[in-house]
This record gives structure tokens, sequence and C-alpha cells, in this order.
């Protein structure tokens, strides 16, 4: 572990977004990094925005895949957690400057030199790489110890799109049994919110802009109402009933017919984020004392208890495995919502070193 | 108390929103009604919009006040909390469902059927008349006691704009000594608010459009730091570096200046409401998992809560006291917001039955 690794991973170069295989070499491992090989990778919305640079910082070559598990291969000498064949996940944030208020909250997410797993410029000028890799290296207090119980393949989308609504469920106090829960919009995220949601003993609306998801929200997810937003007198019948709403939709649309539905004191949570500000009329939020927040994933605390939480009520994502070399093609379904709901890559069987 | 009681007040008639002389009928007393002479009458931004009817729900002819303190002149016969003599205050509200949940929580505020002190049609289609008037009477569940040590006449105007700025201190966490508040706005509400903050323990910033208050806020109310909104460099110096904010303005403004305030958690609370919708950027609500919300004056048990608070701290509004004959010269300045802070009516003294 004393020298760089080779390492092979699939690249954006440019805007265009389009990946190609692009070899690369992890820094030489820390006293207390742990090396594994990469079995399987989600494929987050996040990725597709910033091969893209649809955010405006990608860092080319961009190799992006905050989604991972693997098992381990090889632990630095000051490692005491892990141990080779031990398996392992690795969400959105690789380290943190754990001197800040936020690191020693075990809030890594919040800190503000976070370090993200792919896309992050670090001090020495080099770049993260993510999970379209064949090996991954990282420090042993931002990995995820992986239950033998959950399944890694449709286990790891759990290491964004859980935590990202697990989270504000737990900090915004909508995990207790009994409360009622919107979750708009019904992708990534939005499936696995109505998931944990039910394992929290939640009452679940699925709120989606057509009817096309209807079936699938009751029958496959599980959910107990479903609203469409359009839906003038639907949404008049069920305003005022929600504690709170879970929104996942990075589209632009209306926050006031959400809001409607809340009951006072009801909280709006943002988890998707569209690019133009929202309009936010103060009128409902005063007469109701209602929340519109945000959330962004989690910390590694957290992340371990949700994967844990995952694991003892057999919660997985809703996935469709993929080979590496399908992955272009599943970034131009992915665009457009044809997935249901999680592309994963089956990175240890398809992408070999040359 | 077997008789409806003759009430002179000071009316708007329409839209003008001119106040003068207007003779009326109080309701006969019920079982448990207290009837008081009205002493003094803080004078509200709402009732500025009532009258001209800027929100488009004027009942004319409108009697405003909802900052009301008296003496008890007569009670009902199963009043048990009162006696003639006593002093008490009302504020926004004399009325509620009393068999909701928010009933139920102490938040009458948020009853769907609260009745307002002003401007509320009841079921019999009579229309509550407020406090610019010489008599008032309400059910003793929603009369405040008034402390023996809290002056009247600069106290009242805690019974709105003590209330609305205490209870989300309260609520949202913002009352823990060594937090970091941010005033926004030095009117009515937003000089009590620094006073009230203050008493907690909080360090307290006042946020303005110029530089014209510095002096008051760090001078006389007490404020620890002033920051000019319109101050690229003094605002980016205080970026991230407050706990909360209560945001008092209703006039149109921009959030996100404020938001970059905020610490990660942190939480702006409005209490002023601009009539269009305001724009809310997602991106640094999620980033650092931030708050917006709204609160709206308080519950009954709070708003004693606050007055004895008030008196054992020694506070009370800033007030400019006023004949009623001077009532519509101090609307005129109130629009231009050319008071320090608040104007009280003198109604004991200067509203004369003829």
């Amino acid at each position: 572990m004393s020298k760089s690794v080779n390492a092979v991973g699939w690249a954006a170069r440019d805007p265009s977004g389009v990946l190609s295989p692009f070899k690369f070499s992890r820094p030489a491992a820390a006293p207390r990094d742990v090396h594994f090989k990469v079995l399987y990778c989600g494929i987050c919305h996040s990725d597709l925005h910033t091969i893209k640079n649809e955010w405006g910082n990608a860092h080319y070559p961009v190799v992006p895949g905050h989604e991972i598990v693997g098992v381990v291969t090889a632990v630095g000498p000051s490692v005491t957690k892990f141990s080779p064949g031990d398996k392992v996940g690795v969400g959105c944030l690789v380290n943190s400057c754990r001197n800040c208020d936020q690191c020693a909250a075990h809030l890594q997410n919040y800190c503000p030199n976070l370090v993200l797993t792919y896309n992050t410029v670090l001090p020495d000028a080099s770049v993260t790489y993510g999970g379209y890799s064949d090996v991954m290296g990282a420090d042993e207090d931002f990995l995820i110890r992986w239950p033998d119980n959950l399944p890694m393949d449709k286990g790891a989308p759990l290491l964004c799109a859980g935590i990202t609504t697990y989270s504000p469920l737990r900090y915004f106090g909508l995990d207790q049994p009994g409360l009622s829960l919107g979750v708009v919009g019904l992708g990534g995220l939005g499936h696995v919110a109505v998931k944990l949601a039910k394992a929290f003993g939640l009452n679940v609306t699925v709120i989606s802009t057509s009817d096309g998801k209807r079936e699938e929200a009751l029958g496959k997810l599980g959910a107990d109402a479903f609203l469409i937003s359009r839906d003038a007198a639907g949404m008049e019948t069920a305003a005022g009933t929600l504690d709170g709403i879970i929104d996942t939709v990075s589209a632009q649309h209306a926050l006031p017919p959400l809001l409607g539905l809340l009951k006072p004191h009801g909280k709006l949570i943002l988890v998707g984020a569209p690019e133009k500000p929202l309009e936010l009329p103060a009128f409902p939020l005063i007469m109701g004392r209602k929340t519109v927040a945000g959330s962004m994933i989690g910390g590694i605390k957290e992340t371990q208890e949700m994967i844990d939480f995952a694991a003892k009520h057999g919660i997985v994502a809703d996935v469709e495995i993929i080979p590496i070399d399908y992955v272009n093609t599943a970034m131009e379904r992915l665009a457009k919502a044809d997935v249901k709901y999680r592309f994963v890559i089956d990175v240890g069987n398809t992408l070999k070193a040359e």
C-alpha cells in the first residue's frame, strides 16, 4: 500500500457527458486508508448533472459514482475497523476537515471542506474519482460497514438515495409512527423515501404529476394514498392533512399546492434542487407556522444507522442491473426518467482492467 | 350584564381608511364574559392594512385595535379568574372553536375558526370590533392577566408585537443563551424582538436597509451588532454567523442575502408578510439544511407567559402616546414608518362617550 494504485474506470471528458474507459492512479494509501474492489455502483441523477457540467463545476475527466459497494482488499497499518474480505460501502463523501462544528456533530456532509467522492479538487490539485471504477480507497472513518443480509446490488443506491431521504425524516421529526407524509416525485429518491417512511410507520401519500405511477405507488411500493398534483379537486380534499412532505423534484414546480397539503406546523423538505428560485408565498407559511427547509445527504454515522435500518427492515432500491458498457445508454434513459427506479452498474463482473 | 352594552369607538367606513367616531353595541355578556374599560390601545400595522382594505377582507365599519389594556368593570356569573378592578389585556384573538387539535394544544391562534379581536364575521353575521373603543368584553379564557409592575401604556404593544416575535423565538429554539440572532427591520415588531432576544441572552444583530438606525439599535436597544443589508462586504463578513433570523419586513425583499447569514441548520422566520411571493433558491436551503418558516402571533397561554416574561425583565415597547383624535395623523405617519416605534392611543383619557 506504499505506492499509488493503478485503476481503470469510465470517465466523461467534456460536457457531452459521454463516458469511456479511463486509466488513472489512486493515491498511495495513507495509514488509515482502506482499499477495496468495487462490485456495484448506483447511477445517481447527480452523476448525470456533473458529467454534462449542468452545475458548472465539472473537473474533467470526471469518473462519477457515489453509491458504491465492494469488498476490502487491503488496509493501512493504522486501520482498526476493517479487514480484507469485509463488505463496505462508500456514499457521497470520502473526507472532511474533522475540526469544525459540523464534523464534531457527525455532520461531515455540512462541513465547509467536505471532500466529495468524485469531482472534488484536493489541496494537491488532484481530483477525486468515483465508483465507476474497479478499485477505490478511503479513510476508514468514511466507510460504511455493509450488513451481510443487505443485498449489495439493490442496496447500493441507499448510500445516496437512502440517506438523502432518511436524514430529513429523522431530523425534522417525521419518523414517528402515525404521522402522515407526502412524497413528491416517484424516482430514485422518492421510491426509497416511500419504503423508509412505511418502515417508520407513517401514512404515506405519493404526489405525482400524472396518474401513470398510481399502481406502482399503491400496489408495489406500499403507499397509502396517491395524489395527482394537477388535480385541483383531489388536492383540495387532501388540504391540511400532511405532517410533512419530502419533495424530490428538481424541475421547477409550484410550492403553494404543496404548502396547502400541510397541517399547521407542517414541514416541506426539499431534497431535489431546481436551478431557478421557487416562488414562496409568505402568507401560508405565517398563517400555519409552516416550514420550507432543505436537506443534503447525511453524515457517516447516520448513513451507517440508515444502512442498518434498511437491513433490519428489508429495504432495498428497485433497480435495473446493467453492465458498464451500457452506461451511456443508461444516462440517456435516466434523462428521460426511463428507469424504475435506479440503474446499478455491475462493476465487479463487467469492468475489467485491460 | 344581561343586555347589550353601548359603546363608542372610532371606525373606518370605507377603503379611505379615515377613522371617525362610531356608536355601536357590544353583545350581551355571556356567563363567562368579562367586560372592561379600555385604557390603552396600540396601533399595529395590521390596523392600517385592514382599514384601507389592503388585504381585501375589510368588513366596514372597522373598529381596529388588538393591543388593548384595561380594567375590569363587570364579570359574568361563571367567571372565576377575574374580578372588577383587575388589570387585563386582550391581544389579537377573542375566541376560537375550542374543539380542534390546535385549541387543545393551546394554539388558538392556528385554530381554523379563530375569532380575531376585530373584523371577524361571527355566525350571527355581526362583526367583532376592536380596542379603539371605550369598553370591551371577552370570554375570560381569552384575557391576559396584566402584571402590576408592567406599564399599561408602554406594555400594550406587547400583546401583538411582543407575542409575534416571542413565540417563534421559543418554538424554533432560538431562546437559548449564547445563540446569535438577526432581526430584520427595526419597526414595531423588530425593536421588541431585539429586547426579547437580549433578555433570552442572545447575541443580536440588527439588519436594516440604511445606516440611520445604527445608533438606535446599538445604543438604545442594546443590540450587539448592526448590518446594512445592501452592504455586500459587511454581509459577506457576517456570512454563516447567525443561528436564526426574525424577519419583520412586509415589503418585498431578497431572501438569499439573509440565508447567507445563517449557519448550517439556521432558521429564517418570517413574521412580516409581503403581498407577492418571495424568491426562494433551493440550493442554499439544501446545502446548509436551512429553514424558512413563518409564525403568526401566539396562543393565549404563551401570550400570558410572554407578558410575565416582559414584566420580569422590564421589557416594554418604545411608544408615542397619542389622543384618539390624532389617530388619522398617526396612520399617515405609520404608513411612512415615521414613529419610534409604536403609537399607543390613550383611550381612557381621550375617547369619551358623548
